[in-house]
């Protein structure tokens, strides 16, 4: 909290610019000394592999292990990598950081895709390589791409009882998030130079769907009840993932999670909670470890009597279930007897099935019941 | 113009609530007035296949025809449906609109799914079948769902120099869309209620891409050009469609419309400004008849010199552009010259390509150069 007062949105990016530039200068310093040195010029890498990849139980998380791979320039197997990375670095602190500019993964493609003088190889010849060499710089340079000011796909919308400040460039924006109407806020790629301003929020709520954002939205349930209500729109963005860490940690609000009952929704839960295997050098910068899993519940099937309107899991929801509940993730006790109620009685629901109730019936009676009696799994 | 002034959103919601009322007293005094008179109960519903499709050439947009179906209660082979479109009509006019409510369609589906007593038949077995339904209840009282407070997946954001007023039931919100920040307004699914206030706008551009509407945006393009800014990241949601009819309409802004050049972001743009063969009996309410294709087109590879960052043309964008050089609203020769320029080097391009320039090009000379010189297809 005493960083949020001291440090603005604006002055925290360029602190966060002046920081990586410093950074990539290390980086470089390094491949220099040791082409004085006539030595082989060499990166270090974090293996991200599932060789390398473990739950930390206490910090609740999906990381990395300490395994390092040496990438070498003179080896004939990384030569190309080690060149693509050399590009994705100087475009990063060249194109963007220097000037101040963000751009996505594919900008950063187009713009170093090039034949190479005097052969026929491309510098790049598909986009997933330049993608893997931008890893390559994240974890090499201990960083998240959205520092690189790389942006991915945005996605979600919120709304609720708080201003933010947000900038574009140096142009500073204040936005009260209660009068945004019917659309709410797109959240950006980028959020770390949003700053959280007045609130009078007790928790963040986050769906899994647009239809219950709107929903909610609609009966004023965020201002009902103080909360942040957010929806991300299916599997969670990057920058909506981090927003919500972000209003977990710094602002110490509880943040509960809505989906369907089914283990897609709890994927997508888990993957906003504790990261996932794939992007595990990432859990740091975006999971949001305290998260709790509102609903839906396959309890909630039996205890709100929803039968009628359940749905046959198909075989692929089943073999999901199965790998979940080996996970050390889904080990709590509470998730254990979920998922083995999933697997026994072989039905999913979405949470639009209170629907079936009444349309208000989910902010009137299923919502503020779950809250209040504090139900929910870990 | 006038009827704006006189008309705030709210008021033209309650009117449009009103007379959608209206229209179901009489679609069902017709109903009762047929089982009075001891008569087959029946619906007349314009007939929606191909053979009721046609292109408006004066008035820009792909219509229904005049056939009409008689659907019948007692006939075996309708009174499925008729069925179903009762339960539609009695759920939009008591759950919807007399509380003043929205739902999804799957809303819907929940509400009104169930066994009908004393059988084993459900009223409604998949969501396929109270969509089809719901159609058939629009066409038939001439209008469109978001008049039934029907809401569809919202998608798009939008910012700028205008200030709108939108509504959460009787709450109003006014919204600078020129204080945004870096994420914008998200476009919600219903935008009837919406006013448009002050503004200082010259046009409206619309990109295929959340990537474009992230780069312009961080230029501060719309700013500088005075121009309303919209993504519909992929093919249009309903709700931005209707928007950017509106925004043509009652604002008379010139709208041009961003795409990659291959023959899907054709079909996106041709989709917003002409309806589609699918939605034709919803042409009217969603197209946006004066767009105009700013780019990318197939010359503009030339042009800029992009030729080392395109893409080899699939089998599929070939078939899909013989198929498009038949379809009435691609008969304009601008269209049909560019279209066989497609055929002939069968090569597509990003709007992303330009960033193989530099990154602020589509802004500082691409764009420009282009509303400049007025270099836009039909």
């Amino acid at each position: 909290m005493a960083e949020k007062k001291d440090v603005g949105g604006m002055a925290k990016r360029e602190k966060n610019r002046g920081e990586i530039l410093k950074r990539i200068g290390v980086f470089a310093d390094n491949l220099i000394g040791e082409i004085d040195r006539n030595e082989n010029p060499h990166i270090d890498i974090p293996v991200r592999g599932s060789s390398n990849v473990a739950f930390d139980v206490k910090n609740k998380k999906i990381v990395l292990g300490d395994k390092v791979a040496k990438r070498y320039l003179f080896n004939v197997s990384h030569a190309r990598r080690f060149m693509q990375t050399m590009l994705v670095a100087s475009y990063v602190k060249k194109d963007l950081l220097e000037n101040n500019l963000t751009a996505t993964l594919r900008d950063l493609y187009y713009a170093k895709k090039r034949t190479i003088h005097g052969t026929k190889e491309d510098t790049i010849d598909e986009q997933k390589e330049s993608d893997l060499a931008i890893v390559d710089f994240e974890v090499s340079l201990d960083t998240f791409r959205e520092m690189l000011h790389l942006r991915a796909e945005p996605k979600g919308r919120m709304a609720g009882d708080m201003k933010i400040k947000d900038f574009v460039r140096d142009r500073e924006s204040i936005i009260d998030l209660s009068k945004l109407g019917s659309g709410g806020l797109a959240i950006p790629s980028i959020v770390e130079q949003i700053e959280f301003m007045d609130h009078g929020l007790e928790y963040v709520l986050v769906a899994e769907k647009n239809a219950i954002f709107d929903r909610l939205n609609e009966d004023e349930y965020w201002r009902k009840n103080k909360c942040l209500l957010m929806t991300t729109a299916g599997q969670a963005a990057r920058g909506a993932r981090r927003l919500l860490q972000r209003l977990s940690d710094e602002l110490k609000l509880p943040v509960y999670c809505l989906t369907d009952a089914d283990p897609y929704g709890w994927y997508i839960y888990s993957t906003m909670k504790y990261g996932s295997m794939a992007l595990a050098h990432e859990s740091d910068r975006l999971g949001c470890k305290e998260m709790k899993f509102l609903g839906m519940s396959i309890s909630d099937i039996e205890h709100y009597d929803l039968k009628s309107v359940t749905i046959k899991a198909k075989e692929v929801d089943i073999k999901r279930a199965q790998e979940m509940k080996a996970y050390d993730w889904f080990k709590p006790k509470e998730w254990q007897k979920e998922i083995d109620k999933f697997l026994d009685k072989k039905i999913k629901a979405e949470i639009q099935s209170l629907s079936s109730k009444n349309l208000q019936y989910i902010s009137q009676k299923y919502l503020p019941e779950k809250i209040n009696g504090q139900d929910f799994l870990p």
